[in-house]
């Protein structure tokens, strides 16, 4: 069974109207199920994803596109989250059965398509990136879509696809292929935050740390405690029980123990297999033995 | 979602075009998932097994007993397994969002259609058991069809539902309502056997330990190993984490490290979560927030 997550963030998150109309689109695809979409009006921005298989993921997406690109005019566009296109972003997430590159091809051939039909400059990203200089989005962004149409003079900002010219009611879109993300949040029988600071120091990549982990050092006043709050961003390649293991191995250099930790949000069915026979010791457990696994399909198809 | 499981097993093994015409029953059933099946010609046995909402898994599994009656004639059979029927067990077993009394319910049921509609005898065992005598499998199917007709003369196995008499071409049925059994294997770096044993018996319900374990110690020649070899019988009560610590502690006592586990055949993702919250101390871990959760569900619904 394959699986891939798609979280297009659009810029328009105060008439909701229009945002049900591009949601509309996700709801009405078969083989797509809807998982999640929220709006922020201070933003001026809403989030949606959902999970399919991968022609189905293309399909849909590229109806949302279309609509919210028709819908939406960024010359109008005001919000305090930065943005550069109508359809700020769409990421590609592979969650089960596709590999990275196979994600990184979708994201590829959806930017192509995007510059084809819809004559409308983007920017690949992250693991979709192909300017080694323009992986990070802040990079893509700088200055925003009120900087895009000088932006666009500069052969720095020559777009991936798509014309190399300013569509002022769109913007650009920026396309990208990421993994899945793992929010892991550790507490601490402490009140000391230059400790978790420290710690979070110690395994984040940034400072020295594991090359797939973010982290900062959270003070909890009500809960007494502190926090090593991280991002884990390539499970596969940095698991879950290395850190929380050196997180505890940190901790206790100081005297200290851990309280609890939380995951936060959705977590793959890959980090679940691989955290249980990291410690029960079973290498050999093969996500074929979920149980579930059987019932994991498409409605509809 | 509403996932329910059932293995029967019934007394053919040898004829294979019958067990194909008794498991056609579940390949046709809409909202059922055949998972496996497998014949032994020496057991002259089949065990089927299949998942499905509660309602499609009683239709399908009301539609295999009849037919599984109907070509099978046990005044004919022979075979090494113990059988007390041609359908000899049927298990239900709750996987997810169902309660254990509700599978309970679900297997009673099933045994009072049994009796009212196919009048043959019916014995509950295990959880769906009426007779606290007869909770074992052992002890209802003692001397096995053959004294089946003697039997039925002793109060002692007057029949939960159905006729009290014998029926010679098929003997009686036993339906139960069980947990999902975990086999957990853990291998020890040693070659002493007696330690094994010694490990199996102080986890193992028998001789004092969790009360949901069943274990033995196996010597595993060609790996140089010695084995904890376990039945989880119902790891929501026995965690499958609090058994492996215990091997750990009880074999560093000897001085004996575990060199790995296995984890035999279908894992419950229930199972999954709780070995992965109780090592992250992810006390607030949620099922619901397994990504793949949105995907599982029974095509044709």
């Amino acid at each position: 069974m394959q699986a891939l997550m798609c979280v297009p963030n659009i810029s328009e998150g105060r008439n909701l109207d229009v945002v049900e109309k591009v949601v509309d689109n996700i709801k009405n695809e078969p083989g797509v199920i809807l998982l999640d979409y929220s709006s922020d009006s201070d933003h001026n921005r809403s989030v949606i994803s959902y999970i399919g298989a991968p022609d189905a993921m293309v399909s849909a997406t590229k109806k949302l596109v279309s609509s919210a690109v028709e819908l939406i005019d960024m010359s109008q566009q005001t919000g305090s989250h930065p943005r550069q296109g109508a359809v700020d972003v769409v990421p590609f997430i592979p969650i089960s059965g596709i590999l990275e590159e196979e994600s990184i091809q979708i994201a590829r051939n959806f930017g192509k398509w995007i510059g084809d039909e819809l004559k409308i400059p983007v920017y690949f990203y992250e693991d979709a990136a192909i300017n080694k200089n323009r992986v990070g989005l802040p990079k893509v962004r700088k200055g925003q879509y009120e900087a895009l149409e000088e932006k666009l003079k500069d052969p720095f900002y020559l777009p991936d696809e798509g014309p190399c010219t300013f569509v002022p009611k769109t913007g650009s879109i920026q396309v990208c292929s990421r993994f899945p993300l793992i929010a892991l949040n550790i507490n601490l029988a402490s009140t000391d935050l230059d400790i978790a600071t420290r710690i979070a120091k110690s395994v984040r990549h940034i400072n020295g740390g594991f090359r797939y982990v973010r982290g900062m050092g959270l003070a909890l006043k009500d809960e007494g405690q502190v926090q090593v709050s991280m991002n884990l961003v390539h499970y596969e390649k940095t698991p879950i029980p290395m850190v929380m293991e050196t997180v505890k191995r940190e901790a206790a250099r100081y005297g200290i123990n851990v309280v609890k930790s939380e995951l936060v949000g959705p977590v793959p069915l890959g980090a679940m297999a691989q955290t249980m026979s990291y410690y029960l010791q079973a290498h050999d457990f093969s996500l074929d033995q979920v149980l579930e696994n059987a019932l994991i399909g498409w409605s509809g198809e």
